[in-house]
Parts: structure tokens; C-alpha cells; sequence
């Protein structure tokens, strides 16, 4: 799971178009004020244990909500971010799971259209911690540190082959 | 060079404050309309040849410009897209060199203040091919296919070792 966090004065979004895997009933067009904009980007690797991904996920995003005393969430798909996907179906079960279990934390949390093409607005705050990514590995249920590829590659092919 | 790029209608940002490898003298605040907004990230393995990493990112934003019909670029350096950051000097050179380069191509080109700290504000267009992002690899003067960090990395202890 890659994650693109922006701390953000306002942020604004409305579909413009679908592509194959749009979710059916979205919410067409949001916003949200004061909040933490998350780019968010499942990856191929996530599908070895979605239940995981979105426990390391979560413990990740509360560490950086409480560093910004942030209540507000806004996760937004956003596919740039890795280039070994995650399939749309569990991909969007990841996203949707994040976004209940935030709510139940107490972050009021929007989730943006999934699958589709989207024209949006940010308003960053810019301050020095405003800005962050994360690098989420369901392996070892933290932020990664680039250096447990091989031994992510390891698990995937244990699981494909067992 | 990792990029992640926008097709924006309207880019502003305004430096809000120094980090330690802030440029000296910046543009503090600026903005532009209808361009493609790249935040760049130069890597470490972009030091080994900082020349054929403009010549291959340029490449690149020529052929994503034209696809674009786009004339305007807003460079907007964002350490947020890798783990293994380029040296700040290096990095400089690279993104100073990528505007110059793209000026002589006649594309208007703006550069983003680097190692200050920025609110921004951006109003994406939203189109099919609005977003999207890069991963140039120096080595085979293209976009990465991320199946040559083995390569790569022989090439980096070659460098070292020479």
C-alpha cells in the first residue's frame, strides 16, 4: 500500500468519467475542509493478506493523524502511485475497510470515487510535516523500509503455490 | 527521477519555510494556468549520471507534453515520491538543468522553490490522461519498467567502486 498524505486547508473532487472498474454508486462530487488528504494505492502484494494491509494501515495513519491533531480524512484511490496493482475488487474492499475502521476511531472520513477519473482541488497547508508518504507492508505491519523485497517476494510465491 | 504529474488548470504555491538544503534565492511565491505540474524527486541512483537522467526525463516530458498538447510546466521538486533521495546539490543541478533544457524546446517553464517548505493550491482537469507518473531510470534512458533494480544496482557498485 502506497500512501501520498497531504494536510490540506480544503479539498474538493467530482467524477468526470468512468473507466472499467468504476464503483457503481459513488459520491459524485465532495469536499472537505481541514483534513488530511490520502492518496491511496493498493498494491499487488496487499491481496496476500487485505485483512493485514488494512490492520498496518490504519495503525499507520493514526500515528500521523494524532502527530497533526487531525480529525478529518479524505481518501482518495489514486492509481499513480505504484505500478504492480491491486485487483479493482479487493483493492476497493481495502479502501472501504480503512474507511469504516477510521470512523469507528472517531475521524469523520470520506472516500472518493473509486474507478473513476476525477477533477479536484487542493488547498495544502504546508507546513513541515503538511507533506508525508508511507509505504505500507502487510508483512511486517509497518511502514517499509525498502529493504524486505526479497522476503516479500518470498511470501507471494508461498502463497501463489500453496 | 520519480514524477507525478498534473494536468492542471491553475498551480499556485508560496514558500512557507527553510529546510536545511534550501535553495538561497527562490522564487518565493508564484503560480500558472493551464500546464502540466511535475512534482520531481530525484533519486541516488540518478547521481551516477545526472546527464543522462535530463536527457531521459526530457525525453519523457516531451512525449507526455505532446500527448498533452501542453506548453506550460510548473518543475515542483517533492521529496515525497522516493526513499532514496538524490543529494541536494545533485538534485538542483538536475531539476535547473530539466528547466533550461525544456525552455530551449520552447515550453514556458517555471521551477518550484527547492528545500523550502510550500503550501499550494492545484485545480487538476480531470481527464483520462491528466494524471499520471514516471519512473525514469538513467540507465536505460527511458521509463523504468521496474524490472532493472538488479542492473541497476551493479551499476551503482560499479560507480562506486571505480
Amino acid at each position: 500500500m502506497k500512501i501520498l498524505g497531504i494536510h490540506a486547508d480544503r479539498v474538493w473532487y467530482k467524477v468526470t468519467k468512468k473507466t472499467k472498474m468504476a464503483e457503481p454508486e459513488p459520491v459524485l462530487e465532495d469536499e472537505m475542509t481541514d483534513c488530511v488528504l490520502l492518496f491511496c494505492c493498493v498494491e499487488k502484494s496487499d491481496e496476500i493478506s487485505p485483512e493485514k494491509t488494512v490492520a498496518a494501515t490504519i495503525e499507520n495513519i493514526l500515528v500521523r493523524l494524532g502527530r497533526l491533531k487531525a480529525k478529518q480524512v479524505m481518501l482518495f484511490p489514486y492509481a499513480h502511485l505504484a505500478s504492480d496493482l491491486g485487483c479493482p475488487g479487493i483493492s476497493q474492499w481495502i479502501l472501504k475497510s480503512i474507511q469504516t475502521r477510521l470512523i469507528e476511531e472517531g475521524i469523520e472520513t470520506k472516500r472518493a470515487a473509486f474507478g473513476w477519473y476525477k477533477e479536484f482541488e487542493i488547498k495544502s497547508k504546508g507546513h513541515p510535516m503538511a507533506d508525508f508518504s508511507m509505504s505500507i507492508c502487510p508483512f511486517i505491519g509497518g511502514v517499509c523500509d525498502g529493504e524486505c523485497g526479497p522476503k516479500k517476494q518470498e511470501h507471494i510465491e508461498a502463497a501463489c503455490h500453496s
